[in-house]
Formats: structure tokens, C-alpha cells, sequence
């Protein structure tokens, strides 16, 4: 009955089931398995508005689907009945204004076709993370993703002026603006911004663009601790200022599984810098000229080896090698797939206490777990680290996975010793959601709680993300 | 009874009534006169809490204030009975966490003395604006104020990573990270930021922190027209990047007035430039050196002079012509004032779009109320233009302000023709609150109501002030 109604307004071709569907019920990870009776696929912010309305009416829960690649299971049907409301079909450019800077796009666009589609117009979008082949801005507004930018763009909600939302009434919200101030009461983007798709549908966004840099130079910097290299990050933000616009740290095992996994990759250096513990990838985006990057950078660097925070320094000589010294950073999460599942945290903790997070909990963990390996890499700039743990040579893959949920808890705990977060850029989706009332304060949870009641009552919203229902 | 019990809790001597109240009963413009039962001066969060749960109990509205330089009546009593609830002596620097670049404050602490707190420890923060020796960061924080230095910092709300909130009924939200990538639920932080008291009082903030420059070069920039300055603008974006820390525009008769009403300033302009139609403010921030800030100006805009995009440059040689300039700037709301009321408007408009507005919306004035005149100025930057219309030569001030309402409907429908804001950096309070129904998006209305009924069912935070209870 709800089916006949959405075929109708979708049209037949664009209402997938059984076969068709499968791809869509499971998550990247391969964590979730759900089940749908259908996964829908618009072409228009009317025809969401239209499917809305008729699942409004039906109580059929919708689950927003873009590119599926959610880390936390967001995309995966957790209750039924549902449909999977895929917003692939709004793949537009809607249109691009460069003297405003800005450019308005559909959720369905893939990250990368946007970031192309600024570039043409001689224009910098700069969110970038691992999925942009196939992850779609849509996931990106609903997830608030992160990624390697940050410290000098911010999360996706810094990149946004205006959204388009479909509510879970089914009316639509017309606020594509590309303002850059607009104080003309309550700021509703950020608040569907991050929410995972459950209090409505963004369906199209007005997006700030950047000048396109100069020249960008990368270094791999060799450090002999964490606290060096938070020193270090220091040392670059007062030296380089908004032009520093990458700052990742690496530990020694997670290149030496690259290197192990891709034999044509290298670190580069030798000697005793091939063995230092901790890395950082650093790059910096100038707007003048490839010389005046490259004097700045041998400056700043220069510095920091002369003070002793640094070991030693590999700059990329041209943009082959820089896009190398990228490839061994992002090659990390592919090596550790290959060695093995791993127990992994999305942690975010203030820059000024990483050093000390980092020493306390793998202590805490070695002592509760002697022998599991720490694969330790991220965003330090952000203060946000993948802080995960393998198995070693102690454990059989098995084992370590029982170990999750004991091993989640040691580190939760620090986290909340330390005032950082159990999802710094990845989201809460189902994996986190029951974790949640147990480390958000819980003023917060009630008034998230108050504000998932006022927009969606029949809670037909990606229900069973985020938010439990039984908490309330 | 409800005062009694509120004298209880933040003791006799912070129960302000009578002639005490009177400096906290009339806005800075002196347009609203309201009424309290009470000045309340709470010393903590706690006994803030403690207030609104007596409130809450006995129905009392409770109107928020920091420094009363609200330019919308957003912080004087509009409904009785009520309770002015000044956060004055909530005014303690907590910390400063230099290595996060980030610094904890209450709310009741005035602007510029957590900017030069900030410079203390070596470090920027970069909100500026007209009332900084007297606002306070709790009101800029429930304004969302923006100011001079938009363009490259953002809106209050982008400088903020946490925030400690007392909710409607009284609880205590403690979100006073220091996380620069939080995905742990709903984004409660940007809510609470721009809703001008009407769902929970701000108590304190994390507020992130920048390097200070090594150099900042001011320029007055004579042009030919609003189009030129934006050519301007894009030029400057391109060659300076993030190094582009203010673009102010001026038009001639505000620096006239200026000029005309404090005699010690100069414009600096000989010969044409003098009488250019329009000029530029422009700020440089470098992280480098004085000679390179000097020689990037010179270069940057040099490229404007041979293009024909501007027409005459002069550049502060020093900070004490650069501070004169800004002084320029500066003094044009206190000139305005003293030549007279005016009809004000604080709008915004993509700024490919503020060259046309300006035009068109001139023009529909004139036509008409034939030789009004034109007082324009703002932060092109963010394509927010203080767009005031002064009586000129043809009109009294009393006729001139007879027609404020037939003005302000002139310029809104021009906004929404131009996709703007009827206000970009001032707030709605109760200046703008029963125009907002008229041009904001309903849905957006709507979602606004639903958020203001669940969080404060009671109405008793700030009532009369952004939403109006009639249109619901």
C-alpha cells in the first residue's frame, strides 16, 4: 500500500527490491546487515518531500542512504519496517557563483565531483577524506565529516552557508542561502548538520569555496615522541599560520605495515630517522609563489630541528613525491585492513592532552591486555586520533574482537578523564548509540532527546540511530 | 514570593530594584523602555541555575543581559512579569590552555578583556567590534555578533568549541570542551549561540584562540563604485588568502561626516581621490614579517591600480596612521549620530549581489521619497552593509522617521529578491521579531516554534523577543 503510493511518485524503475537492494543493506565495514522493503530513489527534493509524506502517514521509517560508506552503521536499516531513501538521483551542480565564492549542489553529488566542479571554476573545496570517490556531500552534511583540511577549514559545517531540508513532515525547508552572516533567528543548519538523517533529509546545500592555492608543499617529519610532535604542530600553527592546512601523525608500525603491504611504497628516510617512533605529515598551502613556500618551509622546519623537536626532515621535492608522502598517510587504514580486523577508536581529545591520553591509555591497556598492538594514527592538528588496537602476536584475530567492548570502555573511560569525545569525526550511528547515555552529559542527551520529539513525534527518521529509545 | 526566594539565593545585595534597575530598563539606542520586578545578579552558574528553576516555578520571565549594547532591544523586558538577570558578575576567566589554543570564560566578562586576557598569553582573539569595551562575550555569544574580522575568523559562533548552558528548567549543560571535531550527537552548541536568551542562558564558553601577526598593514582605498570595490574584494581574496583580515566599505559622505563632525580626523586623499564615491578599509595580517606584509600589499594592490580597479591607494605607514584609519572607520556610527537620526538597516546579501542591491534599492528610495539621502557602509568583506537612509536636505527628522516603516518594507522586499537577510549581524529582539513572519521561510518558522516549545514550553526565556507568540 505505502509501496504503491512511493512507486508512484518515484515511478517504478526507481523503487529497487530484493537483488537490486542488496548492496544497499549492508555497511561499508560489513558490520550491519538490515533489511528494507525497498530502497527508493528520488530524482527531486519534491519527490523526497512527496515519499516523506507518505511514509509520514504509513509510519514507515525512512533510512537516507548516499554513497554508503558510514563508519558507524548510519546508513543501515536498524528497524523495520523501512525503506532506504537513496539520494543518489540529486547528483547536481545546481549552480556556482564565484564571485560569492559559493556553490549550491545536490546531497547525491560524490564529494569528488564537487571538489572537481569548484577546481573548473578556479576554486577550492576543500573537504577531503578517504571516501571522496564514492561518498556523496549529502553523507557528508548528515555526518559532519572530517577528514585531513580541518585545522584550517574546519569540519563540513564550517563549510556551509545554506541547506535545503525535507522534515519529517515532509515540507521542505528553503534555506539556500550564501550568506556569510545571517542572525535572523535560530541557526537550524547546524542542527541538521551532524544529525545523521534523523530529524530530516538534506537534500541540497550552499557550499563555500576558497581560492585556490599557489603552491602546496608536504614534509615527513621524524619525531621521537607525541609531546614532540604536539610541540611541533605548535611551532608550525604560530609559524605558518592559515597556510598550514595538513598536520597528521603517524606511529612508526602503522608505515612500517605500508610499506609491508605495498612493497612499492617507502618511508624514505635512513638511518635512525627510519626508525623513529612517532611521524607527521605535514603540508602547507601558499598563495604566492612555489619559492616563497619552499623558503618558509626549509625556515620553519630549519627551527624546529635547530630546538630539537624534530629528528629530521623529508621534503617533497616536487608534486610526485608530495603526493607520495599523501599515499603512505592514506594507505594506513588499507594496511591494517590487510593485517587484520583491529578494535578501532575515533577519539578526539584537546590537542594540549594527546601526549599524555596516548602514554596513560596504552599503559592502561598493555596492563589489562599484555601484548595487543597499538596502530595509532590521525588528524592531530584536531586533536583527533584513530587510536586503535590490533592484535599483536599475542592474541588470534577472534580473541582480540572479544576484547572490543572491554577495551572500548578503558578507552571511553580516558576520554572522559581527559574531556575528549567517543566520536570525534565519524559519527554515533548504531555503533555508538548505546554507548552514548553512558558518556554524553546527560542535560545534553535530554535535550537532544526534546528536540527529536519536536521535529520527527512518529520518530520515522533513521530511528535506532543516535538516539536509543529506551533512554528517553 | 519569587523575589523572596531569589534573594535567597544570590543575597540581598544582587536584588537591584528601584533607581538601582533603571540603566538596565532602556536599550542602548534608547528606542525600548521595559519594566521588571528585579535586577537579579547571580555570582555562578549554580545560583543562575537556582534563578530559573524559582522562575520556572513561578512563571516568571527572565530576560538575560550582559552589557546592554543590544541594538534590537533584545536585552530589555518586553513582558511582565518579568526578571532582568544580569550576567555581570559571572565574569572570571577560567583558564587558558595555550598548547590548545583554546581559553574557558563567563559569560559576564567584557569583550576586550578577554581579548587582551588572550594577548597576555601571545595569543588572538579575534572578535572586534564598535562595543568591545563594554559588551560583553555572553551577548555576543546569544547574538552570534559578528564585527570586523568576519571575513577571515567567522561569526562568534566560529569561534566557540563548548559552552556551558542553563536550560529552561533550570538544569546545567556542561559542554565546555576544548574539541576542535565533536560528532558525539546534535551540534546544541550553534542552538544555543544566536537565540538571544530565548532557550537557556549561556554561562561560560570555550573560545578557540589564534596566533597573533607579526604584522597588520592598513590601506584607504578610493573607488569609482560598489561593483569596483567588489572586483576589490575578489582580487584581495585571491592574492591574500587568509591573510585578508578586513574589508570595510565606505561611502563618501560617511567619511564627510565623519570629517565634519570630528574635525581632527582626516580623510588623507588629495585632488579626485577626495571625492572618490567609495573607499575600501583594507586589513593585512601577516605571520612573517613587516616587509613582507609591505611588500604583499604593495603588490596586491599595485595589480589593482594598473587593472583600473581602483583608483588611489594610501597606505598607514605605521600603527599610528593605520590606527587613524580605523578610526575613520570607526567613527562613522558616532558621526551618524551626531548628525541625526536615521532609518537603520543591518542587511546581508551575497556579495555578488550587494553592487546591484545597492543600485536598485537607491533607486526605489529615491523614487520614493525624492532626496533622502544614502548613508552606506559595512563589512563588504561579508557582503553585510549597514544600509542606512538620513533625512538630507528635503525632510525633518520627524518626517523622516514617519516613514521608517514604509522604508524598512522597501529594502526587505529588495532582500528578498537578492536572496538576504533582513538581519546579518544584529539579531532579531524585538526590532525585527513581528518582520520575521514576513520574510523568513515558514518552514524555518515553523521548525524555530517547535524548537522554542520543547525546550522552553513554559515561555519563560525572554519572551517577546525573536518569536512572536501570536503567529504560532
Amino acid at each position: 500500500m505505502a509501496l504503491a503510493q512511493i512507486t508512484q511518485i518515484v515511478g517504478a524503475d526507481h523503487v529497487w527490491t530484493g537483488q537490486l537492494m542488496q548492496p544497499f543493506l549492508t555497511d561499508w565495514r560489513g558490520r550491519y546487515q538490515g533489511d528494507a522493503l525497498a530502497v527508493v530513489r528520488p530524482a527531486s527534493t519534491a519527490e523526497v518531500a512527496a515519499v516523506v509524506r507518505c511514509c509520514a502517514q504509513h509510519r514507515l521509517a525512512i533510512v537516507p542512504q548516499g554513497g554508503n560508506t558510514s563508519l558507524c552503521g548510519a546508513a543501515t536499516p536498524s528497524q523495520q519496517p523501512a525503506i532506504i531513501l537513496s539520494l543518489q538521483r540529486l547528483n547536481r551542480i545546481r549552480s556556482i557563483d564565484v564571485d560569492n565564492d559559493t556553490m549550491v549542489v545536490e546531497a547525491g553529488c560524490i564529494l569528488q565531483t564537487v571538489q572537481e566542479a569548484a577546481l573548473a571554476e578556479n576554486r577550492l573545496f576543500p573537504l577531503r577524506l578517504a571516501a571522496e570517490g564514492s561518498c556523496t556531500i549529502g553523507g557528508n552534511l548528515a555526518t559532519n565529516a572530517g577528514g585531513t583540511q580541518v585545522l584550517r577549514y574546519g569540519n563540513t559545517r564550517d563549510l556551509v552557508l545554506g541547506l535545503e531540508v525535507v522534515t519529517p513532515s515532509g515540507d521542505i525547508w528553503h534555506g539556500l542561502h550564501g550568506l556569510r552572516k545571517d542572525n535572523s533567528g535560530y541557526d537550524l543548519r547546524h542542527l541538521f548538520i551532524g544529525s545523521e538523517g534523523t530529524l530530516g533529509i538534506i537534500t541540497a546545500a550552499t557550499l563555500k569555496l576558497y581560492p585556490v592555492p599557489v603552491a602546496q608543499y608536504t614534509a615527513l617529519i621524524a619525531l621521537h615522541s607525541v609531546s614532540a610532535a604536539v610541540q611541533l604542530l605548535n611551532h608550525c600553527r604560530q609559524g605558518f599560520a592559515a597556510s598550514l592546512t595538513g598536520f597528521e601523525l603517524m606511529a612508526h608500525n602503522c608505515l612500517e605495515a605500508v610499506v609491508q603491504c605495498f612493497p612499492e611504497q617507502r618511508i624514505g628516510f635512513t638511518g635512525a630517522s627510519a626508525q623513529a617512533p612517532w611521524y607527521v605529515l605535514l603540508e602547507l598551502s601558499d598563495y604566492e609563489s612555489e619559492s616563497h613556500a619552499r623558503e618558509r618551509l626549509e625556515h620553519i622546519l630549519g627551527q624546529a630541528l635547530e630546538q630539537h623537536i624534530a629528528l629530521d626532515v623529508i621534503m617533497a621535492e616536487n608534486l610526485t613525491q608530495s603526493q607520495a608522502l599523501w599515499h603512505l598517510r592514506e594507505s594506513i587504514p588499507l594496511a591494517e585492513k590487510v593485517l587484520g580486523k583491529s578494535i578501532k577508536h575515533d577519539i578526539g581529545v584537546p590537542t594540549s592532552q594527546v601526549a599524555a591520553f596516548v602514554e596513560e591509555t596504552n599503559a592502561l591497556i598493555q596492563q589489562a591486555y599484555p601484548g595487543v598492538e597499538h596502530v595509532i594514527f590521525g588528524h592531530l592538528g584536531d586533536g583527533n586520533l584513530h587510536y586503535n588496537v590490533a592484535k599483536g602476536s599475542a592474541y588470534s584475530e577472534a580473541e582480540l574482537l572479544a576484547l572490543e567492548q572491554r577495551v572500548y570502555r578503558i578507552v571511553f573511560d580516558q576520554l572522559t578523564k581527559y574531556q575528549g569525545t567517543i566520536s570525534a569525526e565519524h559519527g554515533v550511528g548504531q555503533l555508538k548509540r548505546d554507548w552514548l547515555p553512558q558518556y554524553k552529559d546527560p542535560v545534553a542527551l535530554q535535550l537532544m532527546h526534546q528536540i527529536k520529539q519536536a521535529l520527527d513525534p512518529l520518530n520515522i527518521m533513521n530511528p535506532g540511530k543516535v538516539l536509543s529509545q529506551q533512554e528517553k
